[in-house]
C-alpha cells in the first residue's frame, strides 16, 4: 500500500444542466479526487480553501483515509466554477471562473507528506504542479493533469511538468495541442517520444480511455450510460480511482495500468450519475466489484 | 454456413484526403461488403454498374464467393461518388453524387438467391430496400443500413424496413435523428422498443461501435491506428465482415453477434489503411486471425 500525495483545487460550483442545476455545490479536482481515490488508498491532500467553504465536507473527507494537514483555510472565498452543459452534455460553456483564495496559493507540503510514493498533479497551474514536486524527493510514480489554458499559456512549464511525470492524463483535444497532430494514437507516440513521459491516458469523454506506453495499447470504454446527470468533476474521480488502484496495488506494470484504469472508469461512472460528489461519497466495496464486473462484461468476446 | 444476399450500390469514387487522393476508383457499399463478406461466407449480390465499371473487379469479385448472377450491367455510367475528407478524417464534404445507372435501378431477385438465409440491405434507397424483401420469403435474418438523407426523406418508409430487420445498423447522429435522443445509449433503447428491431449496432467512427439488444450492450473500439488513410467505405466494410461471420456461424445470439462485431471491426481497420477496397482484396486468414487477437489484447484487463 502506496500513500498518494495530491495538489489540486477546492472548490464550490454552480452547474446548470437541460434538465437541472445545483449552486453552491462542493467542487474542485482535489475533492472529486480525494472522494474517489480514498476507497482504495491514503490520501494526503495539499489545497486551500476559503472559510466558506462546507464544514460538513471537511469532517466528511476527515472520516475517510484522507489527510488534511496540507489544507490552508484561509479568509477570503473559495474558488469558484460556475458552468453551463449542452443538452447532449458533450460541450458546457463556462460562465464564471473565480480563483479567489487560490489566486494566492502557494502549496506548504507538510513533512510527513514527503514520503508519500505516488504523487497526483491535479489540473492546477503548472507553476505550482513544478512547486510541489521540488518539495519532494524522489516519488516511485508521478501522475499529472493539465488543460488547454495551461497550455496556451504556459506550455513551457507545463512541458517541464510532463517530463517529470511516469503518467499524462490529458483529453483529445490536448493531445492535438500538445503534439499538433489530430489522430489521437500518432498524438500520444509522438508526446511520448518527444517528452518522455511513460504512460499516457488520452480522455475520450463519453467514449473511454486510451491509454498506451507508446507500445501497448489499452482501450476502456465509459460505461453506457442512458442518462448523465452531470459531468463534473469525471476526469478527477477517473484519476482518483485510477491513482487510488494504483496506491493500493503498488504496481505499475502495464497490465496493471489497465486494471486502474478501469477502477478510474469505475468510479467516473458513478460521479456522473448525480451532482457534485453526491454519488460518490457513499459508495460500497460491493458497489465498486460489481461495476468493475460489468465493464468486464460489456468488452469480452 | 448461411448464403447472404446482398443489395446495395456499386460505383466509381474520387477521394481526396489532405495527403493524397484517388480518381475512378472501385467503390460502393456493395463492392466494400463483398470483398470483407467473402473470407467468411458466399454473397448473392443485386446490383448494377454501369459499362464503365472495371471487368477486373467483376473477374476478380467472380474468383471468390460472390455470385455476380444479380448484377445488372446496363449503358451509361456507374454511380459516382466525390468526396474530401477534412484534415483529422472524422469529416468528409461530398463534392458530387451522381446516380447515373442506380436511378432507374429495379432490384431482381434471381430465384436461387431467394434461399439466401442472411439479408443485408446496403444503404440505399429504402423503397428498393422493401422491395428485395418482398421478394424473398421469411430470411432467418435481415441486417440493414440506412443514412440521414433517407431519414430525412423517407423516413416512413425506413422505419418499415427497421421493422422487418434482426439488426440495424447506424451511425450516432442518425441514431439521434430516429429517437431523438442524442445521448446514443437511450436512443438505441427506444429505437428497439419504438421499431421493434431485434439489435442495434451505433457506429461511432473512431471510437467503435455500441452494440445492444436492449438489455445486454457490448462495446467495441476501433483499433487505435495512427494513420487512416482512407475512411471511404469503413462501414460497408465492418458489415461485410460482421454479416460474413454470422453467414458464417449461423448463430444469432448475443456473444456470438460480439464476435461478428469484432470480424467487421478487424476488415474496417484493413480498409481504411488504404484507398478503395485495396488493403481488403487480398486478406489471408492469418491477417484476420492475427488482428481479431490484436482486438482481444487492446480491450482484455
Amino acid at each position: 500500500m502506496k500513500e498518494i500525495l495530491l495538489v489540486g483545487s477546492i472548490g464550490i460550483d454552480d452547474v446548470e444542466t437541460a434538465k437541472s442545476k445545483v449552486e453552491g455545490a462542493v467542487g474542485g479536482a482535489a475533492i472529486y479526487f480525494s472522494y474517489a481515490a480514498s476507497y482504495f488508498a491514503n490520501v494526503n491532500l495539499v489545497g486551500v480553501a476559503g472559510s466558506d467553504f462546507p464544514l460538513a465536507t471537511i469532517n466528511d473527507l476527515k472520516e475517510r483515509r484522507v489527510d488534511l494537514e496540507g489544507l490552508e483555510i484561509t479568509s477570503g472565498k473559495t474558488f469558484h466554477w460556475s458552468g453551463k452543459y449542452h443538452k447532449n452534455m458533450d460541450y458546457r460553456d463556462t460562465l464564471a471562473t473565480d480563483l479567489n483564495v487560490l489566486a494566492s496559493f502557494k502549496p506548504k507540503i507538510p513533512e510527513r507528506y514527503k514520503k508519500s510514493e505516488i504523487v497526483f498533479l491535479a489540473n492546477i497551474h503548472p507553476s505550482l504542479q513544478l512547486d510541489v514536486l521540488n518539495q519532494i524527493h524522489n516519488p516511485e510514480f508521478v501522475v499529472m493533469d493539465t488543460m488547454n489554458f495551461w497550455l496556451e499559456g504556459n506550455r513551457e512549464t507545463v512541458l517541464e511538468v510532463i517530463g517529470r511525470s511516469n503518467l499524462l492524463i490529458i483529453n483529445d483535444s490536448e493531445s492535438e495541442m500538445l503534439s499538433g497532430n489530430s489522430n489521437f494514437v500518432a498524438a500520444a507516440k509522438d508526446i511520448i517520444i518527444d517528452h518522455k513521459v511513460k504512460f499516457i491516458a488520452i480522455k475520450l469523454g463519453k467514449y473511454g480511455v486510451y491509454f498506451t506506453d507508446g507500445q501497448q495499447s489499452f482501450l476502456a470504454p465509459a460505461y453506457p450510460l442512458a442518462e448523465v446527470v452531470d459531468p463534473t468533476g469525471a476526469g478527477d474521480s477517473f484519476a482518483g480511482g485510477l491513482v487510488g488502484y494504483l496506491a493500493k496495488t503498488g504496481d505499475y506494470t502495464f497490465d496493471n495500468m489497465k486494471r486502474a484504469i478501469v477502477h478510474g472508469s469505475v468510479v467516473a461512472t458513478y460521479a456522473v450519475s448525480d451532482f457534485s460528489v453526491n454519488a460518490i461519497k457513499n459508495l460500497t466495496e460491493e458497489e465498486i466489484v460489481k461495476m468493475y464486473d460489468k465493464f468486464k462484461d460489456i468488452t469480452k468476446f
